[in-house]
């Protein structure tokens, strides 16, 4: 049991049959409840502080930037120079900053359906907000599902689908239909990555999103996984594909390698390294 | 809050402001109190039996193989060719295991002070303990510190701690004077391979193990980190070192990528990937 004298909050993950929980310095520090969910603010013993949405934690100040950096970066580094980027979901702007480290960049748009999210983030999380001034940044609060179907065929280079997960508002987000239309976006040789959640404990929902990206016309797929502290399992990951021809093993590895910024974790050896899926995860997915 | 007519194992991790916890099908099933430590047998829902000491989750059915296959196989295959490897810990056997895969092994001492985790590992954990009857195992029930002081000098090819966390009767296995006595007993170019806890919350206990490696004769060291979901942060990992000169970049890659064997989590890309340290642990180390 938890020492009852503290205040904790408690992640109860029904299908992995675990529960997380973070030591609190205090109440609840703010929450907003929006059309679309419940987002709530914590201020933890250990981790900063820590954004929940319908019970679910979101992210940390502590440990974000494992999801952000691996959700970005292979896939940017697998395109051979990416221009126009779309990020549906990423309200909390993460990935957006991590995006616009990558100076072949021009143009972003993210799509997040909820506002505040983005605007909780700006207050609690403004370590991660920094880019959203930045003129290549276009943050738009509206359907990600209506805002990919209607994007003009062959016009991006890269998807990141950083969703919540698949029940509530990002439920579509893990259809065959939102991917074909993902794929109809890119350009050829662009890629898409969507947030797949754990290895271990997730395994048939990320059979689902890689028999749609197959479906929807993806050449090479792979399924990277990563540490991530405060999700179930403390394991997480990140599926790539490309659209028609092309190798996720031929990513810009000199560039990777070489590249101008700064990152936490990602490096160009864990991004290759990752490519080559465990055999348990292999196992599972065939 | 946890379901509160369910049955749960928590784990309170303090360090960590953090806390784990598994939802279980029944009461404990099994507990043994050795003149060591307290272990306890629980069911879980839904990773299998899970295994405690003192409080601490040890292993669970459904993710041991992570940790055991991280323990022994990098360090394995950084050796030219092991023959003599010594286990001080790895009570349930797991570890024992694996490195009975390698055909170039010809002895393995297991040198455990605690009798009765490998008795409770052959009845819950019985598909860990099927090398024990090997005729290259040796399984000893004795002091690892002393075992290690009075081993022959120069006498063994790889060293695995497989230990539990440096509180209790594991303490002595993170001082300086086990891993001095550890590199004396090592061969020159010798391996040796301690488990280094979370990478994102001990940090300072990773730097002690690797300054007492530095100290005691290491030519190269490396932290290789990898997802271990029964473990505080769910994200473990291993330090492995050489005995004087010798390179762990130059590990049996080729070897590696034809094992004759089977692993679930291990290989050849995910071990060079590792080799690479993300820059927030190698920052945190220097």
């Amino acid at each position: 049991m938890l020492p009852e004298d503290q205040l904790w909050f408690t992640e109860y993950h029904a299908p992995g049959g675990m529960a997380q929980s973070w030591l609190l310095q205090a109440e609840k520090i703010d929450e907003r409840r929006s059309p679309f969910q419940h987002i709530e603010i914590y201020q933890t013993a250990s981790f900063g502080k820590l954004m929940a949405i319908d019970g679910c934690v979101m992210l940390t100040t502590r440990d974000n930037f494992l999801y952000h950096e691996m959700m970005t970066h292979p896939a940017l580094f697998s395109h051979r120079g990416p221009q126009r980027v779309a990020i549906i979901g990423g309200g909390d702007c993460g990935a957006l900053l991590e995006v616009l480290k990558h100076d072949t960049v021009q143009q972003v748009t993210q799509i997040d359906i909820d506002e505040q999210v983005t605007r909780l983030a700006e207050i609690h999380f403004p370590e991660l907000t920094r880019g959203n001034d930045d003129p290549r940044a276009n943050l738009l609060f509206d359907d990600g599902l209506a805002w990919i179907r209607d994007a003009e065929s062959d016009s991006l280079d890269v998807i990141i689908i950083d969703s919540t997960d698949p029940i509530g508002p990002a439920e579509g987000l893990f259809g065959p239909q939102f991917i074909a239309d993902c794929f109809r976006a890119l350009k050829p040789g662009g890629v898409i990555v969507q947030q797949s959640e754990s290895p271990l404990i997730h395994q048939a929902l990320i059979k689902g999103i890689r028999d749609n990206m197959r479906a929807a016309g993806a050449g090479d797929l792979r399924t990277l996984g990563f540490p991530q502290p405060c999700y179930p399992s403390g394991w997480w990951s990140a599926t790539l594909a490309i659209k028609g021809e092309g190798s996720l093993d031929a990513f810009r590895h000199a560039d990777a390698s070489n590249k101008a910024f700064d990152t936490l974790y990602y490096n160009a050896e864990l991004h290759r390294g990752g490519l080559s899926e465990p055999a348990f995860l292999r196992a599972a997915l065939e």
